[in-house]
């Protein structure tokens, strides 16, 4: 029987990401490949380019995101207190944080990272989420 | 194709969802039958009873909301910045908000409204949702 | 850790759906809500009107169905070896099967039965799958 | 509005998938990266190795699928009539076909495909299903 689950994220540890971005992870699921977190983006931090293998949704709860270069260069500024959608298939070549960003994310499916030149690179995945949320904790 | 959506909620209207609770709706796919909701809870409000038909996931955004009574009765008591998951399948035969409160809502699937007597009543779906999210925006 | 299933359906016992059909399961997800059975349909058997509110897809192994009335009335005739997409929120109020049909068919959610007056009847959802596959097989 | 799809497989002409794999597309879902096909697999062909990124489900309408090598190694051997659920994050080292096989296939996401070394190659998405849809049919 499957029951109600309620976390308390601001106990929870923060676990390193990589590139300035720590994680907690708020739910998994090995059946749909679904998985929720929260992102600590340092300030200056970057996603590195990926293609969405599944659509997901955000929260800024704190900061300031700049997909695909922000609204000045033709993308999407989102600022605290923004929701977004984010389709399957979608490209973001640029996901750029200029302040430190508390960001809710669910994703339904992997993420395919891409190298520089836009070749396929790691999959990311709800199995590697899972693996990345049993490193050791982040102090303070 | 599909493309990258962002919402400013604080810049959208409240609509009227009854019973003191209002909502705006940040995504509906006719698709999945999935929706996503920011839910403002007035103060003494409740969710009448209601069987989930579809996963969904809550943030506490402000305030608190007492699932099955709160933890004093058993249930869950979720504070601001708490992250839920409600399975599907799951009975909440009371939702309580003892102050106001503004929760961020995704479900995937219907809602089973029920009766006192835990009688079937109405189903919400993302239909519903779509056709109540038409209604007049609530002045402030 | 999930593992394959390969289940022999030529080997497992009908059970009664009711109406006229039978039906075997070979999938529930209490989490998502999906269900995958074969349906055995007598010459004469109908569904009851239903909307879906989750997407579904069959396959004809054998026989006719007529949805909508049929391609005479203006709705489908699905003959053997036909696929179909029953999208989220269609509303079927009359299936009709003139002769023995077998069909493959899974749904991403539940069934909302309707009475004769097209008002919201019972609720068929994963629950109520697995609750019917505990039935006494039928003998033969 | 989201409308009834009902497609005759047998009148729809067979694409090349590669290695000796045909396929017909039934349904592609941008949104959910859903995929459905009919697969018509050579004797003697098979699938290269791969990851599933999204849970899949199978029926054999014709024809024999060892997975993993079959039973005899400590695989699946699925046969006419049978039907197969085949988890996300499952991986499938190794699928071959002795016998010309029809296959209906449904995966809920994309598959990752493995070099002979089993590192990751390329990745099968819904986007390229819609890609492989529209080279030039296979005659007869």
């Amino acid at each position: 029987m499957l029951v109600d689950v309620n976390l308390k994220p601001a106990e929870m540890p923060w676990r390193e990401f990589g590139g300035g971005i720590d994680f907690k992870t708020l739910r998994t699921s090995p059946e749909t490949g679904t998985w929720s977190v929260m992102f600590r983006c340092s300030k200056g931090s970057s996603f590195r380019p990926h293609r969405h293998l599944g659509g997901g949704e955000y929260l800024v709860m704190k900061g300031c995101m700049f997909i695909r270069g922000g609204v000045e260069n033709g993308g999407v500024t989102a600022n605290e207190g923004d929701y977004g959608y984010e389709p399957n298939g979608v490209l973001h070549d640029q996901t750029d944080f200029p302040e430190e960003t508390i960001l809710f994310f669910t994703n339904d499916g992997p993420l395919q990272f891409l190298t520089d030149d836009h070749e396929p690179d790691f999959v990311l995945d709800v199995t590697m989420i899972e693996q990345l949320s049993e490193s050791a904790p982040i102090a303070a």
